[in-house]
């Protein structure tokens, strides 16, 4: 493997820069269409503690989806294996799967990492945690090391007067069984969620415990237990990207996990984690000169994990 | 990593050979309803090419839907990148999805390792090879060192005898435009393929050039190149298990193919390969203490790509 | 014909009556659960204005989704044709297509009879109407010559509390861009219109004007006109009864709506309208004993449409 | 009721005829591809025997799938209503539900009007019959008192050599159980029987038993019970026109059934049958001009079942 890791990321980003980027912003998040949509960011964290960044890497941007990781691994802290009787571990197959599959699998999610699974999740974590919004601000301040950060109320709210499809798999799977509480709660708890804010440096440092083997790179502080980072990863790699989720396996070989807000982080065990964040979409949804970037990246290196 | 491999594969032998086994063996091709259903074998072959085996492990069996990985890789070999305008590179999502998708994708497989995928690939091989049958067979005995290997004629007719549902998919996608030569052919070859019997040790070693960047351990030929080897790794562990692909993610952490013969093959790249057979299958159709064995190597030994 | 209508409904009755009727009260509105489930009521309207009524008749029962019929002849009195724009007419095919077929169909429902549909008419009225809960109720009050007829707070509370499905129906079509108004204010609507009672007497006549090409029978005043009398019908013929529509068809033969309250009510054209009460439903939402009247009814008269 | 038939056909046939028709002849049978698209022919048959055509009616045209009525009945008249353990009779909802619901639904077709379900029934005719080949020959000679009638070999060959679709179909549902026979037995007879030609007059004839109560016309042979007719009228209608079916309920208001070759049969119980052909199709399938000139007829005439 290529160990000069700022050369092969300055070079992807000089090659993936001038790329002519025909994706849209997210539009159905209406404040999210106010992004500058030429932001674009790239930083990588090594687990020894060096790192590299380019461009807007300093830029606060909302990492909706993303987050989904962060409260899956608090879900798996707190609660462990108990999680996956209400969840299960499968690539979705097809964007249209979503209500379908919830429909022929009485209300289970295929995996935690497409919305009704990400859901279900936040109904784990109000029902098991005394005031779940709370408790993950402070776990991923905690993982983070960013002690100010907090939810954006102009996102979550933007997202909640037109979210119209989230409510109705909220509703849907409440009536399938799958969600203890009232589905307005829920939801609420999933919109702030999605509504965190950082930068591509904050980012790639906020996810270097998963490539850590568990542990938080600055202090050793076990977050999860190694099986447990390993299963998230694997997770990452066969669902992180929704209908493209086999397309990035396939072109750049890395456990990541992408964003409506344009940003990307992706991991390579025991070796680094990166962060790059580009608001203009491809047609699945995922930043357009975000996966060129990482594919530029490990084609370049050979650093995947295949 | 633990390196005492032996240890690590006898012990987790020796945990799973007593597990009570309620699973089944394939009936819908009736030749394989006549195997020995206790037969229990293992082989690891390191790229250092030491190995080791234990049980029935040098014993023959039809290795059925682990064939497609080397009917891939000859066609990736020989057309490059240009197979993937006919086939996709996602995770189908559920058992009834072939059908549905291939309607709703206008007859392009989801990924190479469902049966329509493989179909088409037979098809590719067809157009663009003299004898798609001999050179295939040409190519399994190249890579494996069996001069001698042949197709099980047996096996191959009783699945042309009883394969309705084969028959099913070739035709629809021939009525959907992606399938270039006459079906009956395409099948002929389909299930030929599907019939190659090798024993645990013959596979381990057969696909290590997968796990030695796209070169054969004996003589370091170059197969196909690291990249593609690379993307074929992918496909494994994204698609390489039908609907329990994101389970063995889960559980086991590496690139793998099942068959309905009851053989797996996985592998660590840069490390090594595994092969094992227990012909009773879960309800997934893959071989349930193979599933067994594999899930415990890896738990033992934390030896997995995440 | 058999023109002696009472002996004929008399004696499918007393056939019908001590039928064993394993069948189960609609339970997912908590408030139809208390209702008497042996209750068994029949009345027949003849077009001459003759009636003939025996059991629960004169007893008022939730009539839930029958009243889909009415809310349909409202928009298409005031708004005529322009209504199919937003909704088809096509059968559903399975229980499990309304939310699939939504998807595939950019969110027009299949009918006005299922859920999806007789939602997206409540919101067209919402749209077109000054009060459109009002306005509903004075035409119910108007074609059914019941004066005092309001809405039941209790079942359409009742129905609020829990009806988790209707509400993710709403907020998806609502999402695919297929309902103008607040998914709120249009379920508010949709739960009053299900909430109405009204005895099989009132029934069958309330519904005698699509028996009678469009007229009341009391005073001949044009409702809507012969055609779209007629097209209610075939409606309600091949989309009256969810997946059941087909057999209904099949075994009866006569357009007919049935509610999860336990009622039906069916008609042939030019001659009568029958309404049916019994609380008991089949695995197909519609009630038991009322499906085998109705068929007891048509076999021995062979009074059917075909 | 106008009882001036042949005005109201004469008049619809003018109105009609000019119509921009930008429909397609039926290309997946190339056979049927060398008809002259401007064909267009009406003919209606009295019950009272009178009888009125104007245009092409006496050309002989591929009747295609409106002889599955015929074969159906020839299936009802010797086994009962046994068959309708192995085919249901619900509308399929879309186009694309043909193997979406044979997968759910174990291989029980929707109804016999859908190609699955009439490969079904020539699987059951095959398996009663000495020979379903010939004695389907004879019975729809007997009915239509045509007694040199035959298969068109050209268009049997035609749709053999290129019918994989249907190939897919027959031996998916063999896969599912629900076939006996060998499929290529099974298709061969299919191919014969949607190869039958007869011209409108001949075509309205042959269907005018079922218009009236199950005897023919000419002697009052009782060909099925008049039950049995009223069922068959009622699958036309609910199940005639594929997507269709609910649009032509709701446009035309009769039973009937259309074929690819660009042929409708419709009929008025206890009145007329009536066969229009024009081989140009609309998008589902069904003659463009056929559906138009029957929406003109009922429109005017009022003659319909509702």
């Amino acid at each position: 493997m290529n160990s000069d890791y700022s050369k092969i990321i300055e070079n992807a980003y000089k090659l993936t820069k001038p790329l002519k980027d025909k994706g849209k912003l997210a539009t159905y998040i209406p404040e999210l269409a106010n992004v500058n949509p030429e932001k674009f960011g790239v930083h990588l964290t090594k687990i020894d503690g060096t790192c590299f960044g380019l461009g807007d890497n300093l830029e606060r941007f909302s990492i909706q989806s993303i987050a989904k990781v962060l409260s899956l691994t608090l879900a798996v802290k707190f609660l462990g294996e108990k999680i996956w009787t209400r969840i299960d571990v499968e690539p979705s197959g097809t964007k249209f799967d979503s209500l379908l599959l919830l429909e022929t699998n009485n209300g289970i999610p295929r995996n935690p990492f497409v919305n009704s699974g990400a859901i279900v999740i936040c109904d784990i974590l109000i029902s098991h945690l005394e005031n779940a919004r709370e408790e993950f601000l402070e776990f991923v301040r905690d993982i983070s090391d960013i002690p100010n950060l907090t939810y954006s109320d102009k996102i979550a709210d933007s997202e909640k007067a037109t979210g119209y499809r989230n409510v109705a798999l909220c509703n849907f799977i409440k009536s399938l069984g799958n969600i203890e509480n009232e589905p307005e709660e829920v939801l609420d708890f999933y919109f702030d969620m999605c509504s965190l804010e950082l930068n591509c440096k904050e980012l790639s440092n906020a996810f270097s415990f998963l490539a850590n083997g568990g542990k938080k790179l600055r202090d050793n502080k076990q977050i999860i237990t190694t099986s447990q980072a390993k299963r998230i990863n694997a997770l990452m790699l066969t669902c992180g990207f929704y209908d493209e989720s086999g397309e990035f396996a396939f072109e750049v070989g890395l456990p990541g996990k992408s964003g409506v807000g344009g940003g990307i982080v992706a991991l390579y065990p025991n070796n680094f984690t990166i962060a790059v964040w580009s608001p203009r979409l491809n047609p699945n949804g995922n930043s357009f000169k975000g996966m060129k970037l990482l594919e530029t990246v490990t084609t370049y290196s050979e650093m995947s994990i295949f």
